[in-house]
């Protein structure tokens, strides 16, 4: 049968594969799975938006049909005008697309920026969805590494520019690691990525997880943002969203036009409800989403100190949905991981899984965002119970 | 600014293009725009479906959280059932992903097959967003020239076979041409892509408004099918479904494991609700979509009946959503298509929008599975106004 090379190379998804590993296991009812292996919500939505989106589904024929390749003008003035409020810049409604998820959102920021042969930093640990689609368009990942801190350095991404290079990709606050990117550091990259011609994206799918008040960085109050920066923004996680895909995509009109192209091909249009729920949800869910970062945040600290506590453990991020972690084990991360699903019914993803062949074997990407208190306290119990193999 | 250069290359949507031919302009009540652009149902789904959603939406927790990859389990199921009746085939759902929309299902066939200097065939007319992808994929579209009928013959495809060829697409009932291949036709391509060891894609978008009763085709009948056919539909069209992006790729479950990684990527999975719309509809709506099928096959007569009486133009081709027609007029088809925008309140797309450069300059496509009997008078009554430029 004949398959794409560059498919065929490409990895499969971690989530996919981390679930074959529970399939057809069975857990006892006084120990469960606990699953720490995707970055999801499990709730539905507050009640007050399942009514929102039932009414518009009876209520509003236009949310059954086609709509614009770019998205819904209202969601998008509203993403242009809350992110202009939160970053201090003047977003207008022309630098903002809507698409089918945040991954779309990365695929065709990509679409327009590099074909076979191009190249791509990206920081390691890396997203794997990121990597997955630049091995599968034939671009060259150039990984990044980052230190304990899990920050990358400007001048070891100079030090990878070529004639090829297309793009620095930033996640922040980082999946996998969890780590916020300082303001500073991301104005060193944008003037890197504007000095040499290339984009700079930055994906800010937990940026309503951040844990500093204020804005995260300053790129989008400068005049010459929008030649440069690509920000990427899911509404999934804020609005548990999930399984409706509706992100966003924030850059210059021109760059839109070539995106539309992607969007056009790709989607045709993000799908209708979901965007409407997304546009009631930046309308009205402000203060429940505060109480959603409180809880999220007071889930981060719990796990920060439960890793601090645990014996031969190392925690190198921790924030948005994650703790990226440190084990103490002579044992590949995978294996590691496969066993922790058979001895202490935790499902968590090696840190392979997050790098190029051969790195990060000793981590552990840990999304604690699912599980509450009370499941971080059996967490803990029950790693402290893992013993050498 | 940085565009990939493959991207830059790819022509903008039509369907966006005439958009703006449109935009800002007013038409008079008396003769209000008759839109024939787009191939979409502009009334939402029925009653009944609308209020399943919104109860799915209320009461269905996981109507709202990500799901698996390749789609809704027993939408998966029930798809697998029913093309299996309808094509006397024994697929399982293990032959079947679904996608956000038909388009992503080219899209994901696409990625699993050709890279950058590979080689599609492509028959022309061709369905514009196909030969978008291709382009931005950096693969070479080989057209494959049909004649007045609208059909292409296995001979010259054969003929187009290169070392680097690995699929030919087939669309049936076709967009833009309008016309039903015959089985024995798409028998013969079969043969032609499995003993070439290539790929058949078969869009099969229309399929619920094919003229005739019974399977359009035997392939699924064969042993030997899934290695060799990626068959591809909408529930867009048949359930009034546009605005909520479902669509199905159907083949080997070899080749879906490569599918999983692009749409795990781009798409994570389909939306939750959608698919439970979608899979409501093929429950519940057989009897509806009967009637469906035969308003737009009584709107398809009355088409063809009104070109065959106007001097000048001929049908090429009929079905599915579509008349493929040839005007009269001593213009190129996309100047055409503005003058009636602006002389005569129709908005058409014309058939270079459709073809390589150069090509479909005496030919139109008309959408009229948008407008009843009434405006399919109107929009003849107008058709005869127009006089040479």
């Amino acid at each position: 049968m004949i398959v794409n090379p560059a498919l065929a190379r490409t990895r499969p998804s971690p989530v996919v594969e981390a679930k074959r590993w529970i399939a057809g296991k069975t857990f006892s009812p006084e120990a469960p799975l606990i699953n720490v292996s995707q970055a999801a919500p499990l709730d539905p939505p507050p009640i007050e938006m399942r009514q929102a989106i039932a009414n518009l589904a009876l209520n509003l024929p236009g949310a059954h049909v086609y709509g614009p390749v770019r998205g819904l003008p209202e969601l998008r003035v509203e993403v242009a005008r809350q992110f202009s409020q939160a970053y201090g810049g003047t977003l207008s409604s022309d630098n903002v697309a809507i698409t089918q998820g945040c991954n779309q959102a990365f695929c065709a920021a990509l679409a327009t920026l590099a074909g076979a042969g191009d190249e791509v930093i990206l920081p390691t640990p890396w997203y794997f969805n990121h990597q997955m689609w630049l091995d599968m368009a034939g671009v060259i990942t150039v990984p990044l590494p980052t230190g304990d801190e899990l920050l990358p350095t400007v001048a070891e991404a100079e030090a990878r520019l070529t004639a090829r290079t297309r793009a620095i990709v930033l996640v922040t606050p980082n999946n996998p690691g969890g780590v916020e990117y300082p303001a500073d550091l991301v104005m060193g990259f944008f003037r890197l990525a504007r000095d040499n011609g290339i984009a700079l994206i930055l994906d800010e799918t937990y940026r309503d997880f951040h844990s500093r008040a204020g804005r995260p960085h300053d790129l989008l109050t400068r005049a010459d943002w929008d030649s440069t920066v690509i920000q990427l923004y899911s509404f999934s996680k804020a609005y548990r969203l999930t399984g409706h895909r509706v992100g966003a995509l924030i850059t210059a009109p021109e760059r839109l036009r070539a995106v539309e192209k992607f969007l056009d091909t790709v989607a045709i249009c993000p799908n209708q409800l979901g965007q409407q729920a997304a546009l009631w949800g930046m309308r009205n869910l402000g203060d429940w989403l505060a109480g959603e970062r409180d809880e999220i945040l007071a889930r981060r600290v719990a796990v920060e100190e439960g890793f601090a506590k645990l014996p031969g453990w190392r925690t190198l991020g921790a924030g948005a949905y994650f703790a990226y972690v440190e084990h103490p084990f002579d044992e590949a991360s995978e294996a590691l991981c496969k066993r922790m699903v058979d001895e202490i019914g935790v499902l968590a993803l090696p840190g392979s899984m997050f790098n190029p062949d051969g790195m990060g074997d000793t981590q552990l990407r840990i999304a604690f965002a699912n599980i509450g208190m009370r499941q971080i306290d059996s967490l803990f119990a029950r790693l402290a119970t893992l013993r050498t193999p």
